[in-house]
């Protein structure tokens, strides 16, 4: 078969066993019918799931260490979006076959991450067929604190983290459909390879925040996700949002897709009360993360687009501002 | 592109929505970044997470309603097999199309064994590719009390529910491999499409156990898991192993890679001390549940065969006993 051959077990023995660093609410690890986990009395357990495939979120060729990283730094993210802290996940992987290499570098990248999180790998499952990844993460939050998208109220600011559109911008330039000067592309790649989740940055500003999201599909159609679940309406300042440097290169179009549509940010997108500037403002100062009023929640339903001044910021025809949608 | 138009979000909404039946527990259910479960105090956690890939664990063109059933049934039995209670599971899902006659189905299949076993669905992620479904089942066991591989020791009888290799004959006949009188391979059907995971059965053996596993990928297989992880070995009892009826139409070599190896049981087996005996017959009185003993633990490592005598028990020449290897 010309193939390596290694047993299922073998490899989840292999090359997995490091993604599980100690932890003593993990009552039992991987190897069983179940792990068991013993949760923190007062806390609620988050939950959430993400599956990645080949040629649809990554590249089939992709560098596997970073997708180690990436597959599980995109689950961590929405924790972050929730307020709630790490606790463990499970990995169920699809192959399309045993390749040590491929498998040294993916469980070196996931194990990375699992211990800078302190979030282990508690059980999964391998099989052979096209590239999948699928992780399933558990997190805590203290009961009912969970931040929910739901929670906007008009008069609410509209905050997001960081710098918008540079893993965008990265996938434009992999892709030919942009171009840029020398050095842009692998200053970007981290962005786009590497997400950093925002999983401190959630926890502190929990207390403070009406609604919360991570932004996976674009600052629009995430912000509108708030939007519909809380019902109601925005103004978002364009001029305020803040990008990555190397948008300011691009036409107006692209500039302003990546910006509000880009996707891959994972930064947390946030409402909260006008009152609550002084602490977020600490927040920002305390973690040393940009964070930027970018709005302001209306009463309705629409999304509107603004100028500095509240004024309608007229958007270039045809842009494309849909969030990324598999089955749209 | 001649397919329905529909949104990732839309198709959660109207598929999926169904399966997600009332719980106080689920703080938060799916639409969220996350879901939020609030455990009970004084329960451990069970995890487990399955991947089934068509063409790998079902054909493409599987009947869906059969397929969601079972999709939730294989990690049910996970459940079961910790002597866990259901509590949530998460789903993702690629589907290389949405084709709303494949969802129909597949979510009605999914909410009935969702509904019939109170563990409704908090959260998942859809995507465009070959067909996978991946789910992540939690389940409540009281803390310290979960059932492991582990526990098995030399003196312990080995027990099985039910009737092992209908599924395995099932399997062959649709695959031409064996062929069967009018009649049987729709009597078997049910047993490969629409297992029955053993839920109350592992919650009420529990108790009294000192190893359980289900039976996904053969009787011997999944054994070994159990004489591995106890470091121990065994000899089991061939003649008194129960067989579905229509096994004894076979010849010798399939009929004992059907019973011994067969694989998608989903039945448990379980060790306990003989002087358990009673606590488990008062079991499988109460719930109408076949219970066998089919052999005992030994120390040492081998797993041996033997016939009602404790004789060695040859296998026919060329018997294939290994248990389903995804990289094998």
């Amino acid at each position: 078969m010309g193939e390596p051959v290694i047993g299922e077990f073998e490899l989840i023995e292999r090359y997995f066993a490091r993604c599980a660093p100690g932890d003593a609410r993990v009552v039992l690890g991987i190897g069983d019918d179940c792990a068991l986990y013993r949760p923190r009395a007062g806390y609620d357990l988050a939950i959430s799931t993400d599956m990645l495939l080949a040629g649809r979120h990554f590249f089939a060729d992709t560098d596997p260490e970073g997708l180690g990283h990436k597959s599980l730094a995109v689950n961590l993210s929405d924790l972050a979006a929730m307020g709630a802290a790490p606790v463990a996940f499970t990995l169920g992987l699809a192959l399309p076959k045993a390749d040590p290499d491929w498998l040294l570098a993916f469980s070196r990248g996931l194990s990375q991450i699992a211990a800078e999180f302190s979030c282990p790998l508690v059980g999964g499952d391998t099989t052979r067929g096209p590239l999948a990844i699928s992780i399933t993460i558990l997190g805590e939050v203290p009961a009912g604190a969970g931040v929910r998208r739901s929670g906007a109220r008009p008069g609410d600011d509209i905050w997001v983290s960081g710098c918008l559109g540079g893993a965008a911008l990265a996938l434009r330039l992999l892709e030919g459909r942009a171009r840029a000067a020398p050095g842009v592309l692998e200053a970007l790649l981290p962005a786009l390879l590497r997400p950093h989740p925002r999983v401190a940055l959630g926890l502190a500003l929990a207390p403070w925040v009406s609604a919360m999201i991570d932004l996976s599909d674009g600052l629009v159609g995430d912000l509108g996700h708030i939007l519909e679940r809380s019902s109601v309406g925005a103004a978002l300042d364009v001029e305020h949002v803040p990008g990555a440097h190397a948008l300011i290169e691009l036409e107006p179009r692209m500039r302003l897709e990546c910006l509000l549509a880009g996707g891959d940010d994972y930064e947390l997108c946030f409402t909260a009360l006008p009152g609550r500037r002084p602490a977020i403002e600490e927040v920002a100062d305390r973690l040393d993360v940009r964070l930027s009023r970018i709005g302001s929640i209306e009463p309705g339903g629409a999304l509107r687009f603004a100028d500095w001044q509240g004024q309608p910021y007229r958007l270039p025809d045809g842009l494309d501002l849909t969030g990324f949608d598999h089955f749209g």
